[in-house]
């Protein structure tokens, strides 16, 4: 689908009539009042969101956007560009997105925007791993010097997501992406969208610490410095985002306009979800935050997305691990809405 | 199996060689160092006592032992003597612990160890519940005057605990409970166990709060000092515990002889834990802290055993509800220590 033929207004909040009477089920059931905690607060929104006090989760898809990024060019990971190997590993069925997939009966989708290099699919390629290349461009330009993408880049990007949302057999999406040099594509935006400083959105990524991360922290502040006067949701996203991340917002503002629920993952799909906010705020409504990663600015993202966390497992690993497995917990929210007993009827029990 | 006839000296600590081939092997994945945050610790923990790289789950059996309290008399709960209807309603699939043992795939065992009053198995009764019932007593007696059991009772039930766990099909022990009343006992041995005061260990449970809350902690204040000389661990238990307590310890102190892997709930089963640490400290290299309850002093509880938590979701509802959520992470956990590349393979890919 072309990102022109896509309404925005399809993305609407949903009715808060529902969470009335979902939280009304809720308090009648046989427990102490609020006693399952925060999987309490998830089955009302998944009540909500599907209309109904009996949810249900035909099917949960991950898609695990992939591109690379410019800017790693200025040595902000201590990686080099590996995601190709990473993408390939995920097509055999050995890297952690595979495990964590399998254990949680999530489908999972690897979807190639712009990973540079060739990605081939390995022989054999695991027969649980469906992939999809749509590579936009080689990766990413170095944001620190010019716009990560064009503005037809990141369109199409997002056009991706969106129709990959359209098209994925699933009531529940889950991001996931691998991106060597994400983490600093992810602070710049939580900074622009935020207003927060280079100091307050700069962490570890995937292990960068001492003089390496007080140059990574300067590269940001560089690079939020050369777009000091974008304003613009979109435009910000172009100047500072990635492929793999726009493809998320795609899928994001997709899902919402589905009236689908998306899990996040971790600090990249996080600043995924402050664009679609930015760009669309109801689509926010949709939204799980799956997982609080330990990259340190990512509870200010969350809270700023004003969602609550799921799984704390202080997971570092991107791929839509975190995310994966908080599904678990939708899938338990769902099932005690369909079986418990409310607490007049277990009381006829006695 | 008679208490007399299980040795303590069964339970052993596990060979500390495998713990070091399991973190070798887990830092050599094809991931950063330490990116699995705690499942990584989970998944080198499993292997060590399985003394494998690939650690199994062979099946996941949940203990829910339920048990009257004699302290209720006191009015340290919300509510009434209600543990048997709770008990019927599991045992008709409509309680929480049975959505959240549906989603994990996790067998449920309802162990009577002394409900006052009938508990009477409901029709029909949910075929994916194992009944037993074996009454030591119908519920403690008030330990605010006397002890809660006799040295028989409390023997009696640690034995049925240690049978249990032995005659159970699993590998993975599950512990839950049910009992009005029990968090006044579990705050009595976190008090006992790690020399604590009142003031420490004392929570709201099931929603005590205000005056009620001052009340509760009053009763516990006076039980402590009527045991003020105890010392001895199976002689504190005895003081201040509950039968459905005294059955997960068993369970706790058989899994660990089999060298069998423990998921621990919350509060109930953490002052359980206590317990058994004190009678068995090497049962403790089994144990993993499946919730932290929203109960204030579970966190010190937990801190006191030294485990730190899977899942934290703000649940206040027992019955094994957070340890069956997380038993998802420790299946995960092996799945990724079996299908995971190393870093060495997966770069063999690019």
């Amino acid at each position: 689908m072309k990102l022109s033929e896509f309404s925005l207004n399809d993305i609407v909040e949903p009715d808060v009539k529902w969470q009335e009477k979902a939280q009304a089920y809720l308090d009648s059931l046989a427990m102490p009042p609020g006693a399952l905690g925060m999987l309490g607060h998830t089955a009302v929104k998944l009540a909500t969101i599907q209309k109904t006090l009996k949810p249900q989760i035909k099917g949960k898809s991950l898609v695990m956007a992939c591109a690379d990024h410019g800017v790693v060019a200025e040595g902000v990971s201590n990686y080099p560009q590996i995601t190709h190997a990473i993408v390939n590993t995920a097509l055999t069925g050995g890297a952690a997105i595979n495990a964590f997939c399998n254990q949680a009966g999530v489908n999972l989708t690897v979807l190639n925007v712009g990973v540079k290099g060739d990605v081939k699919p390995p022989e054999p390629m695991n027969a649980m791993v469906h992939y999809i290349s749509k590579p936009v461009a080689p990766g990413t330009a170095n944001m620190l010097h010019q716009p990560a993408m064009t503005k037809e880049e990141c369109t199409e990007a997002i056009s991706i997501g969106i129709q990959l949302a359209q098209d994925l057999d699933a009531n529940i999406f889950v991001l996931g992406e691998m991106g060597i040099g994400n983490t600093t594509s992810a602070s710049c935006l939580l900074a622009k969208y935020c207003d927060l400083s280079a100091e307050q959105v700069t962490g570890p990524g995937t292990g960068v610490k001492g003089e390496a991360l007080q140059h990574k922290k300067e590269v940001i502040r560089k690079i939020l410095e050369r777009c000091s006067t974008e304003q613009e949701p979109f435009e910000i996203l172009l100047q500072v985002g990635g492929l793999e991340i726009a493809a998320l917002v795609g899928v994001i503002l997709g899902a919402a306009s589905q009236q689908k629920a998306v899990v996040l993952d971790g600090f990249i799909s996080g600043a995924a979800a402050l664009a679609a906010k930015a760009i669309a705020p109801s689509s926010m409504s949709y939204l799980f935050a799956g997982h609080q990663s330990a990259e340190p600015a990512h509870k200010q993202m969350l809270e700023s997305l004003g969602l609550e966390t799921l799984v704390k497992l202080d997971l570092l690993l991107g791929e839509g691990t975190g995310a994966a497995l908080a599904t678990n917990f939708l899938e338990a929210s769902c099932n005690f809405f369909n079986s418990m007993l409310t607490l007049d009827e277990a009381l006829k029990l006695s």
